[in-house]
């Protein structure tokens, strides 16, 4: 088949050993690979400056027909499937790199906010009928998953449905027990849920999933 | 003085009998003519149809410089001054007109997202300084509230500077005792205090205020 | 067979219409019932004075060997099975009577605590065996639904087995959008499942059920 | 003056290289000396077995007339005064030693629970007054936290006002940028004015505070 799924995480950041996103897309990519999906899993470095480089490289050289970009979002107990990226940087944390950007934008002159083209409904009805707590979210923030995602969607020749899912901490590799977490074999699922998702194509499922607020 | 402010509440809403907003618009109002600015309090109806034409009917009619809209953000514990306002009419919940899209845009061809023209953080920093718990928000929802910031930034000839402020549930009138709520009063004061960072004029403040995700 | 099980839910209070303990209780006895099981539901008023007198008419009628009293948890997500009932009242709010105690003992000169005979933990793994979130609770507060578990437990020919169960507001009766809910369906499922775990006998499970705080 | 205050903090456990609540106690006790009371920190080791004898040699060492034990509760964004120690152990994870206990008493044949002698109510306004945020607690989990309250009110010659405050991460060393947390400062006022409040004597406040659920 000519499908081709790349999925991206990122490397430590804020101090910690580990990132369960990266962990997630690679054992995601393990999975479909298994399912006869060619995947590829790609480590982004967690800097604003360095991040939107390697996703570009990562894109060109493996001009994958989707992208399921992952990131870590601590203290949360589910997984996320993000609708919208904003031209938007402000960094309450320093990056990897020593960057803290104060409401800069993404990309200077590009539009305020960009949709994922991932079918975010279909992606979090799979997740949980995969049996992962799942659910849509309106805001990626504003550190480098959000610049990540906004790079993703404003490439030149974009993938035909990329999205961005953000995963809690891992139980295995939670900093502490008070973190919500889950196992990081559900992380890997959820992923490929969202890479099958993308590939499946149609259109999105015509079900509510709106916050009130 | 030629400034004029415009503050909005919305109706009560999915059976509620009080809509905590609209109070705080109006003692708000109140507040800020007390102290010599001319500022008046507006109630938009909360339903996707009937919402828009009831602001610009406001607004051309007010011709006001700041205009400040509020809702109601139930389950939250503190004043969140939004950020953007995105292009998505997604309900989980009927508006008071019955109407519940999904996936619908606010306008047909409009940006995907609109950004706040008041000074974000000025208002919050003025909020926290008047003892009111005060948070940024990157996302004000998919439901009526989001549509009305849409709107307001959407408008032909807009206000100097315009943005959304979501309120919790008041003390006096949340409608179960585990609801998360503030004093009424306290609501009022933080509307007044948002008026007034629009009013003030110049740069948003140099900090950082992001999320991570 | 000999076994009767007693279960109980409060009337509304607060000024709301309805109490999801109430509807879980009588639903879970239908259920038991339709397996064979003599099951009885009782309601009880939400008022310190006459709550346990009613409990206590309650027991001497049914004379029940396992009994499951539940009241409602505004603000939670998952079903609560409580491991033990303290000998304090303290009121936020009064009760349907008015009464509003602070610092006095459920019973002058009893015991500061006492657990439950229920097996908590064979509770909550049936519980969620059932597809319900559950989670083991270490506080019942101290209002009504504290009263009630500690005058059970304090009884002077207690039932070989008896509990308390937290349920949250069911989603066809929450008195707002942004209280979390589950469907009446599984707050009556997850009494059922724990009145089960009552009648079953045996030592409790052998598993770390504790809190870190 | 004979008063004698003793503070208690716990070493690091479960991995980390901190613990903001032995950091408190020690900062407190310098406040308090700094303000003429005379005031003695001691670290106690995170660890069923240990725990205890530790505590009663601090109290045999220094016969403290009020006794504020402190201990780390993850994932909460506030102070909280407890108010009532269970006879129970039971471990998610293991101590520092390897023991972790599933269903074991305190102290064999003890009371089921011990209500704090340290005027509760007393010592949250005290806290709140001193700008931190502060609640009430009714459980103070079944982990060594627990254990350590339960000995010291349970010790043959008790404190004449003795007490258990749970306090977040500080800013300063939390694991990770997403648990909730305050200023190492604030965490150090708060524990010296629960030893004030215990210092004050008198009768409790006599205003509501409890729990609903």
């Amino acid at each position: 088949m000519a499908e081709r799924v790349l999925l991206t995480g990122f490397e430590p950041f804020d101090g910690a050993a580990h990132n369960p996103s990266l962990a997630a897309a690679r054992d995601a990519a393990a999975r479909l690979q298994s399912q006869g999906v060619a995947a590829v899993a790609v480590e982004l470095p967690c800097a604003f400056t360095d991040a939107g480089p390697a996703l570009r490289a990562a894109l060109a050289r493996h001009e994958p027909t989707a992208v399921v970009a992952t990131g870590l979002a601590g203290g949360t107990d589910r997984v996320r499937v993000e609708r919208i990226a904003v031209n938007l940087q402000d960094a309450r944390i320093p990056d990897n790199a020593g960057d803290r950007p104060v409401d800069r934008p993404v990309r200077e002159g590009g539009p305020a906010a960009l949709f994922a083209t991932l079918p975010v409904k279909r992606a979090v009805h799979r997740i949980r009928s995969a049996g992962v707590p799942a659910a849509l979210s309106l805001s990626a923030g504003s550190f480098v998953c959000n610049h990540v995602m906004y790079t993703l969607l404003d490439a030149p020749a974009p993938a035909r449905a990329a999205g961005f899912v953000h995963v809690p901490w891992s139980l295995e590799h939670r900093p502490s027990p008070s973190e919500p977490a889950l196992p990081a074999e559900q992380l890997a699922r959820a992923v490929a849920e969202a890479a099958l998702a993308a590939l499946e194509g149609g259109p999105d499922l015509d079900v509510p999933g709106g916050a009130l607020h």
